[in-house]
């Protein structure tokens, strides 16, 4: 399991304070601590605090970086984002791109752009695409599958290796009227998507939004996240720092045959070298 | 979801102490209590406390239906014990015979024999059918379908509604050696068994087989059981006592649909309706 912690990220509070502030110890701290829960990846995302996006993605990354080597996860819809922060981060390191559309209705080539970054960002560069396109963020089963293929047929054609690619079929929250047909929708998208190319496209959420403004919130994240890895799911942006969801992720690992039972098989679990 | 609460088995202590003291209120307090909890069926298995396993059948059932209406669940491989705790199984009551495999070593027919006593106690008596036949358990994903198949086969054969069909596809304990690949077999091969017909038979699994002698046993037993209702279960011999499970059980549902978002829907959530 490909694990991205999802804490850096400027819609929280005390990051948002920090990027405000330049408060560097927030930021590392949430890093060490995300790195001992088990995080593969450490998502870094602006946020709103600043108008400056580059110049705070930046900071983000060179503050992280000072104080561990966890790979990063540049978060960002806007390609020069991504670009200042891809800048800052050591030459050569694992560093992921988070995440880009099919294309847009301005008829951008955002996928185009991100791939080229991650080309540019050497072999251990990845993306995150989503199976969204010019006509927004599709409801149904047959159009997340499309778009996805239409992803993993682009990556193909630009020689992208397909093992860098983490499709990410976007959750909606459960508590939205109407959407509580997303999550199996989901799963079934993701049921066609693992055999779009082989080796497989990655395939990746971002669990918490499926639980905005709901009670039970880590109940749901973690219900869900057990089901999605029966489905292939292979990594997730996650709140690391769930003791409760971690425990979850480590039983769903071992019940999928990914993980040796031993008693003490939740101690034992690494997700970051799974 | 279809809960068989599990707590009425021989295996027990206290209920084996109880059979052979002929004390009704341990049993009776365990139907109240797993009846209160959200059970659909109360499991009936007389264990080994007994040489007359008929008789403590229908001591069983009787001392059960002084105190509540629960639907019962006779739990035997035997038919004959079965057979004795049905004439006690008040007229016209739903019912279900848990379980039969396809057929035994010694080629006697005993899915017939189940679906033939499920007749005659009406048209509320529903079979729990193994995916087990005169070879034993088998471990792979094809042989477990093929035998399911072969089930649905006789069961319409016999003119016996595939609704009234529990298909069982028997999980092992994860701690044995060599077994961790049997949830995931046990799923991929409920991603078919539902299509053998329509309407498909009911899917069920003996949950707590899964964590045998492991630790972590209700984390195991939820964490299974949120990914298999995701693949269709739709039934399961569960401890409706633990009110972790329950929780689970309760969010795999609203995940899938199968019940209406409220913030309380954990409190609302009444297994026995779906």
């Amino acid at each position: 399991m490909i694990i991205i912690a999802e804490r850096i990220n400027g819609m929280f509070k005390d990051v948002k304070q920090a990027i405000a502030d330049k408060d560097k110890k927030v930021v590392q701290d949430l890093a060490k601590k995300q790195t001992e829960a088990g995080a593969s990846y450490l998502d870094v995302n602006v946020g709103t605090a600043s108008a400056d996006q580059e110049g705070t993605m930046q900071w983000l990354v060179e503050t992280i970086q000072e104080t561990c080597s966890t790979p990063l996860c540049l978060d960002s819809q806007k390609p020069n984002v991504i670009a200042a922060g891809l800048k800052s981060v050591k030459a050569g390191a694992a560093v992921m791109l988070n995440s880009t559309p099919l294309n847009k209705k301005s008829d951008e080539q955002v996928l185009d752009k991100y791939i080229e970054m991650a080309e540019q960002a050497g072999p251990k560069a990845s993306i995150i695409a989503l199976t969204m396109d010019k006509n927004g963020v599709p409801q149904d089963i047959d159009t997340r599958v499309a778009i996805a293929a239409e992803i993993v047929q682009k990556a193909m054609e630009k020689g992208f290796d397909t093992q860098r690619l983490f499709i990410d079929p976007i959750i909606l929250p459960v508590k939205v009227p109407g959407a509580q047909v997303q999550p199996g929708n989901i799963m079934a998208a993701m049921d066609q998507i693992r055999y779009l190319a082989d080796p497989a496209p990655h395939m990746t959420i971002g669990l918490s939004n499926l639980s905005q403004g709901a009670t039970e919130r880590s109940l749901i994240n973690r219900t869900f996240l057990a089901m999605a890895v029966s489905h292939g799911l292979d990594s997730a942006i996650i709140d690391v720092l769930d003791e409760k969801l971690m425990n979850v992720l480590a039983t769903a690992e071992l019940l999928m045959n990914k993980q040796i039972y031993s008693d003490s098989y939740l101690r034992a679990y690494s997700p970051a070298n799974k």
